[in-house]
């Protein structure tokens, strides 16, 4: 993989951020943006963190990678359990630290690692004495 | 307001983050959960960040409440320009890092501060040659 495939180019001003045509990616301290993650009926599956280069491998391939905090290196959703996540459209927010990805999966009983089809499936009970949590 | 409102009890392990019946947030190195917000329909509005006050007080309030991490100040969304979030809905991820609220919109098109329903309104053109964007 060559370094030069995943370098975008450098935020501009605000106007250029907010309005421009072109993606500039404002990476974290940590060098990366937050992946929101829906299914094509608006259900969030989940949310991870993509560092340029699993960026650039998603734009280009068309399949979800992120990177993956807790071991420290690139990973392709999917590759072991199966469930990949191919993706069918992709949104950037209003200051580029944030992307939205609309997939289908092939395999949805494997998308979170508990075994379930989302990573959301706990309620959180609201109100004075809210906090609870209760199975979707 | 009490500083003893907004005391979470401290994640758990595993099994108790992952299938217990008490939100536990885990709360990054600054305090912080990601809040992913959208609307009854599962366009994404935006995405922000809450500490334990701001998750405190949209838990008790059922109005959104997230931290500002430019302004380093608690935000009561809406408040200034109206676009208030009632929250419908609220979950939590395996790992309760995240939460995703659903909510309403008391003035949807003060939503993103660029005078937007959505943060999220602009595509990213996938492919080889990817990384345009395009108005939604």
């Amino acid at each position: 993989m060559s370094v030069s495939a995943h370098v975008f180019p450098p935020p501009g001003a605000k106007a250029d951020l907010e309005e421009g045509s072109v993606l500039t990616p404002r990476f974290d301290a940590a060098g990366l943006v937050t992946a929101v993650v829906s299914d094509m009926d608006g259900g969030l599956l989940m949310v991870a963190h993509m560092n340029a280069e699993a960026l650039d491998l998603t734009i280009r391939s068309g399949i979800a990678h992120y990177w993956s905090r807790s071991r420290q290196s690139l990973w392709k959703k999917g590759e072991t359990s199966g469930a990949l996540q191919t993706v069918q459209e992709m949104r950037v927010d209003c200051d580029q630290d944030a992307v939205w990805l609309k997939v289908t999966v092939a395999k949805p009983e494997d998308t979170c690692h508990t075994g379930r089809e989302t990573c959301f499936y706990r309620s959180v009970s609201l109100g004075p004495h809210g906090g609870k949590l209760s199975a979707r």
